[in-house]
């Protein structure tokens, strides 16, 4: 019988969210991981994302179907061709079309629905707001006002059983911080996925700017990426 | 050429959103429902809410799939029995089982991002705190916090080219005075669907919250149901 508090560990099979897990586990949680199959253009990041959850014993990983295809809007679920090659000051220039409408609301939302089910009032999400890719869901104040409509959204929330927290404990953290953590903690960043147009073999582009701030992260840490590259 | 604003409309096939809708397409705005596909007990709300959306000329009407059943916890999508025969006072009591965690956080996020992608601006919910089952995500407090992060979660939101509104017109009114504005702007209420519970033909039930709100509405406002009951 594990005494361990419930969390609900958000879980794309990218380096951030691994190093989130990595650190949930460490804190003492008993994690619940939550993939999408969202209409993404390759199925990499779920086959990471399931690796990584069975490399670090979460007690359940739960993939949830959810065809934002529908909706349309983004280079990574629609026909738009993902920008490559771009700098860092490029990067830094606005919202990239690599952006996904609203999906950290929608992704989180999923998950304090399942926490809720769960009984667990720790969300944890790999949100990151020094070497991102400027998307406004990935800032403090999306995360605080998130919390806040979390506990006016749920019956556990308005009965005061719960109060929900949602971590984003990378928020602060440059990416070679993250992978510093990571690697203290025993990830093993082999499994993760993170570019945006890999090719059939899953081998990473390395040109987009997720494949990018990875390796700069990577480069910056003193150490090579052991991402399998085109 | 069409020069009226769009907007986004949740329809769950129901009274509510039906209503919802005329008001919407009353006020002038060009609009695009969406539904969910979520694992909900039977298929007649769908079928309802695509009823609705063709007698009231929608411009777009799109079901997005979203398979909550992978995280249980209501008796909307679970094994769990809906509720027969309460009392009113018995339905005030509390959050009922038919409560779906986060439901509505997560429709409206789904919303949200369509929104963004479309350059709609206005969301429209059917929400009601008056005649409603005890849901904390129909409450005026749910809606104006959504409505602050759908400002910070979004490209359009952060960047000041929309400001998202989340228009909930139900929330103060009573089911009967519902029923009346719906029939002065021509809402065919025997396209709708309210029960939790019908039969194999989609008749309802007539005792479950909702079939029992509903038909209180009718009888307040002075008028018969035109909804099939078993």
């Amino acid at each position: 019988m594990s005494e361990r508090p419930a969390a609900v560990v958000l879980l794309s099979g990218g380096l951030d969210s691994a190093t989130v897990l990595a650190m949930a586990c460490g804190e003492g949680y008993s994690v619940h991981g939550l993939s999408f199959d969202y209409g993404q253009r390759h199925r990499f990041e779920l086959e990471s994302a399931a690796a990584v959850a069975a490399a670090q014993g979460v007690c359940q990983h739960v993939v949830v179907s959810l065809d934002l295809r529908a909706i349309g809007g983004s280079a990574l679920t629609d026909e738009i061709e993902v920008p490559k090659d771009r700098s860092e000051s490029e990067m830094s220039e606005g919202i990239p079309v690599t952006y996904v409408p609203a999906r950290n609301t929608i992704f989180l939302s999923v998950a304090l629905g399942w926490a809720e089910t769960l009984g667990a009032s720790d969300l944890f999400v790999g949100v990151n707001a020094v070497d991102y890719s400027g998307y406004p869901d990935c800032r403090p104040e999306f995360i605080e006002s998130f919390t806040e409509l979390a506990n006016l959204a749920t019956r556990a929330g308005v009965e005061g059983s719960m109060r929900f927290e949602v971590h984003a404990p990378l928020i602060a953290m440059t990416k070679s911080e993250i992978i510093s953590k990571g690697l203290e903690l025993g990830v093993d960043y082999s499994l993760t996925h993170s570019c945006y147009d890999p090719d059939e073999a899953g081998r990473s582009c390395g040109r987009c700017d997720s494949c990018r701030l990875r390796l700069k992260g990577f480069a910056d840490a003193g150490l090579g990426d052991p991402a399998t590259y085109q």
